[in-house]
C-alpha cells in the first residue's frame, strides 16, 4: 500500500495544506464513494454540498469551501492535481510483454520498433512500422506502409488501414478504425459509382481516440487531427477533415467531409458539422448542435441551426414563452374587437 | 419439421382459442411475410388491418379484433406469447463448441469455468475468470482480472477491459466495448493532460448489450449498469454513469459521465444526456431528446431542452402555428392603426 | 510514375479541351492542395474562387468558369471524371495474397470460392460460404450459413452472423457488424424477457457499409439492404427494416425497426426514423431530422418532427423572429392600451 501524509502530497504538488498535514492518505476517490484513507476533489461547486457528509480524509480543492470538516489541500488546478494524485495511489499495474505474440503475423516488410510489444494475434502488413515502446493489444491491425508513432499505445482490435500515420505518445481504444473509405459516390446512368479514396489519415502526437471512432480517409490528399486533441467514442470523422491541434471532440459528434477546425475548438456530444465549414479557434459548439455554417474564432454556438449561443438561449425562452404570446394574441384580438365595437355606433352617429 | 396444433400451443402459452384448435401450426412469422402453416402476432392495433389479407393459419392476440378470418389465440401478453412460440418452433440450432479453441490465448493465470467455451482467436489475460458455460466466440478479449459470469455470451470481437465485472447470463454483441477510458483532461499551460481513469465497470445480471456499444470505465470508482437492463446498439456510456435495474436504452443514446437512471428508465433512440443529473424510476425519455436536468421518477419528457411531454407537444403544436400568429399580429397592427387614425381626429378636434 | 496528356485524358472521359491539351498530367489532388502536374476537379461552386491560385495543371469542370488561368477538361459530371480519373493515376497497389492464410480457422463443412483470399485470424463457420474473389482481411467473422458474394470485400474485424447473406460486389469496412440481434424484449413480471431474433440479414449486390455500422437481423423474416445502397459509418439498422436500391444512408443515421425505404432515398447525417413508417422513392431526408411519419415519393423534409423542408424553413426563419414578435405584441399592448384609455372618458361622458 502507498501511503503519503496530506504535507508530502501539497509538497508534491505544489499546494497549500489547511488543516492537519499529517493526515495519513493512501487512496482516491469520488466525493460520494471515498472513504477514511482517500483524498477526493471538489473541480465543480455543485458538489460543495457533498463535503459535509463525505467519509473522504481530505480534499482537493481552489479556494476554501464554506463548510469543511476534513483538511484541505488548496492548488490553483484541483482536476489537475487529481490528475496527479491518481497516478501517486494507483500506479498503472500492466505492463504489455515486450516483444511480439508468437501469434502476431508480422510481414517481414514491416520495421518493428526496440521495446515495442505486438500482441497476439496482430496483423502488420508490409511497409508498416511500429515505433519503438509501442504497444499494440491483442487483434489489432496495422494495414501496408501504415506507421504507428513512438509510444503510442493501441488496446484491443483497432485497425489502422494502410498508409495512414499515428503520431508518438497516442491512445486509440478499442475499436477505433483509422483510414476507412471516406464516402463519395459519383451518380451516374442510375446508379452511384465509388470514388476512390486514395488519400489517408495523418494523427499528430499526444491524440487520444475513443473506442469504436471512425476517422475517414482523404479522397486525394490527407485527413489530418492536429497534436494534442482528444477524441472520445463513436465519433464520426468524414473524408479531408481538418481538425487543429489540443480539440476536445466529445462522444458521437459527426464531422462531414472537408470541414477544417482551427486550434482549441471544442465540440460537445452528439454535435454535427457539415461539410466545408471553418470553426474558429477556440470556438466551442454546444451538445446535440447542428453547424450550418462557419463559426467565427472563439464564439459559443449553438442550437440546430446553431447560432450564438446568447441567441440561442433567447429564442429557447421565447418557444417556451410561446403559449403566454398566443394567448396575449388572443387576448388583443378580443380587445380590439370591443374597442372596433365601440367606435362603429360613433361612426355611424 | 416441428409440428403442433392450435389448442396445444393455447395449453402451452396459457390461452384461449378462437376457432378451430386442431388448425396445425409449423412455423412462426411477422403478419404480412407468414404462409400457410404459420402462426403470426398482433400487439399493435395500426397492423390489425393486415388480418384481413395475411396468409397466416393462426394469429396471437390479446382481444377479438373487427375482422379475422383465421383462428385467434387469444393471450394476455402477445409478444410475450410471440416470444414464447418462436422458441417452440425455432429452438437455437447452434451450439458452441466447449473448451478453448487451440488458438486461443489463455492466460495460464486465468480462471475458465466448466462447460464454456472459448472460441478462436479469443485473448484472455491473467488475473481474468471465466464463469461456467459461458461462451466467447472469436475474436473476443478479456483483460486482466476482468471478470465473466455464468453463462454469459459474448458475440465476435468484444473487449472487456481489465477489472471489469459482467454478471451472469448477460449477452454481449459483436464489437461492444466495456472499459474503455473515460473522457477526462485536466487542461494546463496550454494543452490537455490525461486524468488516468483507475475505476472499472460492472454489469448486473441478465444485461443485453448492443453491437458496438461502448461503456467507459469510472474515473475512480465504478461504472455501474444494473440487473436486467437492456443496451441497444452504438450507445455511449460515459465515466462513472449508474443505471438501475430493468433500463431500457435504445440505440446511439449518448449519456455523459456521472448521470444516474434509476430503475425502469427508458430512453428512446439518439436521446443524449448531460452529465451529473438523475433520471427517476419509471422516466421515459422521448426518442431524440436532449435532457438538461433531472427528470421526476414516472414522468415522460422530450424535445430539447427536454421538458415534460406534454408541454413540448404544446410548444411544437405553437411552433407549427408561428406562420397564423405572424398573420395575426400583421392583422392586429392593421387593426390599431386603423383605430389610431380614426381616433386622431378626435382629439385635434 | 503515370503520365498522360490533357487530350488523352479528355478522350478517356468523352470531355473536351479548353485551353492546352498537350498539357502533362501525372497525378489528381484536390483544388487546394494541388501541385504543379496535377489535374483538380471543381463540382461545387462555392470552390471556384480557388481556381485563381491553384497549382494544378488542369482542372475538370461542367461550364467554363468566369476565371481559369489554366486548361479546362470539360465533361458532362465532373464528379464523375474525377472518380475515373483517380484511378487512372492511382490505381490500387494492395492485393491481398490468394488462398487462406495458415493461421485462418475455416470449418471444413465450409464452401471457399476460387480465387478468394482469407486473411489472418479469420474464422469462418460450418455452412458458411466465400464466393469466387471475395476477400476477408484479417480477424472477419463469418458465422454458420452465413453467405459473402462474388468480388465482395471484408475489411478487418468484420462480422457477418449465421445465416446473414451478402451479396456480390460489396465492400464492408472495418468493424461491421451484420445480423446482430434486433432489440425485441417483452415485459412480464416485473422484468424485460428477450424475444429471439430468428431472421436474418440480406445484403443485395454492390452494396457499401461504413466502418462500425451496425445491421441488426429481422425477428422473424428478413431485414433487407437493396442493390447498390450505400451506408456509411456508424448508422444503426434496426430488425426487419428494408431498404430499397440505390439508397445513401450518411453517418450516424438511425433507422428503428420495420420501417421501409424505396429505392433512391437519400437520409442525411444522424438522421433518425421511428419505426414501422415509410419513406418514398427518391424521397430526401435533411441531415439531423427526427421523422415521425411516412414521407411520400420525391419530396424533401427536414428537421424534429421532420416536415416538408420548405415548411421547415419557414418555420425556422419565425423562431428566428420571435424577438420582433413579442417586441410587436408588447408595442400592440401599448398601443391598445393608449387607445382604450382615450376611450373610457367617452364612455363615461
Amino acid at each position: 500500500m502507498i501511503v503519503r501524509t496530506l504535507a508530502e502530497l501539497a509538497a508534491e504538488l505544489d499546494g497549500d495544506v489547511v488543516g492537519d498535514g499529517s493526515t495519513l492518505i493512501h487512496g482516491v476517490a469520488g466525493i460520494r464513494e471515498a472513504m477514511p484513507g482517500d483524498i477526493t476533489f471538489l473541480a465543480n461547486t455543485r458538489y460543495e454540498s457533498y463535503l459535509t457528509e463525505t467519509r473522504a480524509s481530505a480534499v482537493i480543492c481552489s479556494r476554501e469551501p464554506r463548510f469543511a470538516a476534513i483538511p484541505l489541500l488548496r492548488v490553483e488546478n484541483p482536476y489537475l492535481a487529481f490528475q496527479r494524485v491518481v497516478r501517486v495511489f494507483r500506479p498503472d499495474p500492466y505492463r504489455a510483454a515486450l516483444g511480439m505474440h508468437p501469434t502476431a503475423v508480422v510481414s517481414p516488410q514491416a520495421t518493428i520498433g526496440p521495446e515495442s510489444s505486438i500482441g497476439a494475434h496482430c496483423v502488420i502488413e508490409a511497409g508498416a512500422s511500429i515505433g519503438a515502446r509501442a504497444v499494440l493489444l491483442p487483434g489489432c491491425y496495422v494495414g501496408p506502409l501504415a506507421a504507428i508513432g513512438e509510444d503510442t499505445f493501441l488496446y484491443a482490435n483497432v485497425v489502422v488501414r494502410e498508409e495512414c500515420v499515428i503520431g508518438a505518445r497516442c491512445i486509440l481504444h478499442p475499436g477505433v478504425v483509422v483510414g476507412s473509405d471516406g464516402f463519395g459516390f459519383a451518380f451516374d446512368a442510375g446508379r452511384y459509382h465509388k470514388v476512390p479514396q486514395v488519400g489517408n489519415v495523418e494523427v499528430g502526437d499526444d491524440v487520444e481516440i475513443g473506442a469504436n471512432t471512425t476517422i475517414d480517409r482523404a479522397t486525394t490528399d490527407c485527413t489530418r487531427i492536429g497534436d494534442g486533441t482528444k477524441i472520445d467514442n463513436l465519433v464520426q470523422i468524414g473524408h479531408n477533415v481538418v481538425i487543429g491541434k489540443h480539440c476536445i471532440i466529445v462522444a458521437q459528434v459527426g464531422i462531414s467531409g472537408s470541414t477544417q477546425l482551427e486550434d482549441f475548438v471544442t465540440l460537445g456530444g452528439q454535435a454535427g458539422l457539415i461539410g466545408h465549414i471553418r470553426i474558429g479557434e477556440r470556438a466551442m459548439v454546444g451538445a446535440r448542435s447542428g453547424v450550418t455554417k462557419s463559426i467565427p474564432a472563439g464564439e459559443v454556438w449553438t442550437g440546430y441551426p446553431a447560432a450564438p449561443h446568447g441567441l440561442w438561449k433567447r429564442l429557447t425562452a421565447m418557444v417556451q414563452k410561446l403559449p403566454q404570446l398566443f394567448q396575449r394574441a388572443r387576448a388583443l384580438e378580443e380587445r380590439v374587437e370591443r374597442l372596433e365595437r365601440q367606435k362603429q355606433p360613433e361612426e355611424v352617429r
